[in-house]
């Protein structure tokens, strides 16, 4: 059977303000070396994934966008296209349906076009052996992370039984939310926590059949194209698709599924979640500062600072975050990077569209 | 007798880094409206001292770009040269000695090319009063500010006896340095203290016979230009000018001469000595901040934010500097923008002059 990707690439651009944009979201940025993370993503998954068995999944406002940035990694024909943005679960329902049209049965691996891998050799040796489970048994397997610090900014996996018959596949017991900071250290340190990477791995046939399952309206509802061409797909779905519910893959299916695997990966993951984070990345120096660009720092500690064009200098600074981009410029203590969302609401308000 | 206006342009480029440069020094930035520091303190002698009668002074480094900016304001025959820079001591008596050739006497304001006023009116007034004050009596006289807060940022003058007959003219008891934060509310509420502006008023006769009084060799050196033509002057220059002392009219002349008067003048009046210091020019909003420029601010208090092409966003963040010009941003802590002059010493050590 085979091993297919499907990356979610249509996050918008709000969290790396002013660096991303609308038209610009975070999974085209180069944060991560000199690369744009969804380029990242495509790479990595060779040689597991064969190039043209790996597909791209976002919303009409960015397919173009996207088309550009992956160049010749992707041809039109495997960038699938919502017709609007209604979260994780029906743009998944969707994608597999057209990928059994194409495929009949095969292993789907779900990725995040913005996340960081270290060890990319690491990853797909977890991915591999995912693929090798979902494709033996009826569960969906998710990669939880091995936490290396207790984070604040991801959700947990409490892993129940070992499988039998394997020395990593564990049950998942539940999801957990955000944690505050005292219960991620008791996460941490009692060892049966993992992060969840967001990654999941199982037949198009099995997920197809959870969304009949937790979602029977949904999957009703998309269930003619099946039997529609291409052309007619499309009037279809731009018909269809904003009815549908809005809600994320975890809400809908995974915190409902009882049948859930859980493989450990430890390959150097991060999901870069915010400007404070992207020290998981870029390696801060001596001084704690984490730089990308040209900086000179008096009396600097524990700041960001990303620079495109010019030159950044600070003197007398700790804990903040500097983004300078072409047509602004950023300067944020690191303890409020989540007020981000609040300014680009106070930027719309203003009717500083030029700024969005 | 004529009054004449001789304005000292020769400053260099750092505290207002990276907006001043070595190539664009305070004097021709605009800080405190639209308008270049230079041509405001110009413009403000009109009309008490006529246009023909003001005369810059500045460094071979400067002159062409003073031209620039002044255009049709100066004349090149009323911008002096220094051959090198030697402070001001040298520089007043170079371009004494120039104007007692053309004009004979006259009395002479000596002015900085880069304060600020308010009430140019009242500043006027107040030059006026010192010019007739000046050419009635053989001393120096001087503009002592009427204090406003306890700065710590200016020298001060210690008022002496009113000067008989007059009801605003004092003696000076003495020069003080910077103070303090303690001292300087002492001398504000006190009374008998004013700030020192740097700007004084004298008879050419009379300034050129304290140089020969205090500063005897370099009044020496420079005596044979009184003889000399242009033409003579300028190679005769270019061999003495680089032996003479390298010292203010301060230490030079002000703090040594006991026949000093001092005349009090309240115009709104700021040197803007640093970034810090903006707020003198450009009224604070509600909550501190002074904001020349495209800003957008949440949770952002006490901060100065200047900026040309770009917008600024800031969020979380009290008592911090940004400046955003077309090659650099400086954010600095409120409280370092001393050590600015270190960091251009740090960029110098770098091999950065193109940011110097």
């Amino acid at each position: 059977m085979k091993t297919i990707g499907l990356i979610l690439a249509g996050g918008c651009g709000t969290r790396f303000w002013p660096l991303s944009r609308a038209k610009r979201p975070k999974q085209v940025l180069k944060l991560d070396g000199d690369k744009e993370m969804i380029n990242f993503t495509i790479d990595r998954c060779s040689p597991l994934i064969p190039k043209e068995d790996i597909y791209l999944v976002t919303n009409r406002d960015q397919a173009e966008l996207l088309q550009e940035v992956t160049g010749s990694r992707m041809e039109p024909g495997r960038i699938f296209v919502e017709p609007s943005a209604r979260n994780t679960a029906p743009c998944i329902l969707y994608s597999a349906l057209r990928l059994r049209k194409k495929y009949g049965d095969a292993v789907l691996c779900v990725l995040s076009s913005d996340q960081s891998v270290k060890k990319e050799e690491e990853f797909r040796r977890v991915l591999s052996e995912a693929s090798d489970y979902a494709q033996s048994h009826d569960d969906i397997v998710t990669v939880g992370i091995t936490p290396t610090f207790p984070s604040t900014g991801y959700g947990y996996i409490k892993t129940g039984s070992m499988v039998s018959g394997s020395d990593t596949v564990h049950h998942v017991d539940r999801f957990v939310e955000k944690p505050d900071r005292e219960t991620a250290s008791e996460y941490l340190h009692s060892g049966g926590y993992l992060w969840n990477s967001g990654m999941f791995i199982s037949r198009i046939s099995t997920i197809l059949d959870r969304f009949r399952q937790h979602l029977p309206e949904m999957s009703q509802a998309l269930s003619p194209l099946k039997h529609l061409s291409d052309e007619e797909a499309g009037s279809f779905l731009r018909e269809v698709y904003p009815t549908l519910e809005k809600i994320s893959i975890d809400y809908g299916i995974m915190e409902k599924e009882n049948h859930i695997a859980v493989i450990p990966g430890d390959f150097g993951w991060s999901d870069i979640g915010a400007w404070n984070t992207l020290g998981d990345v870029i390696p801060p120096d001596s001084s704690g500062n984490v730089i990308k660009g040209d900086h000179v720092g008096l009396d600097t500690r524990d700041c960001v600072v990303f620079s495109g064009d010019k030159v950044v200098a600070t003197i007398g600074l700790s804990n903040v975050v500097i983004v300078n981009t072409p047509d602004s410029v950023l300067v944020c203590s690191k303890d409020e990077v989540q007020e981000i969302r609040q300014l680009t609401d106070e930027l719309k308000r203003m009717g500083r569209e030029d700024l969005l």
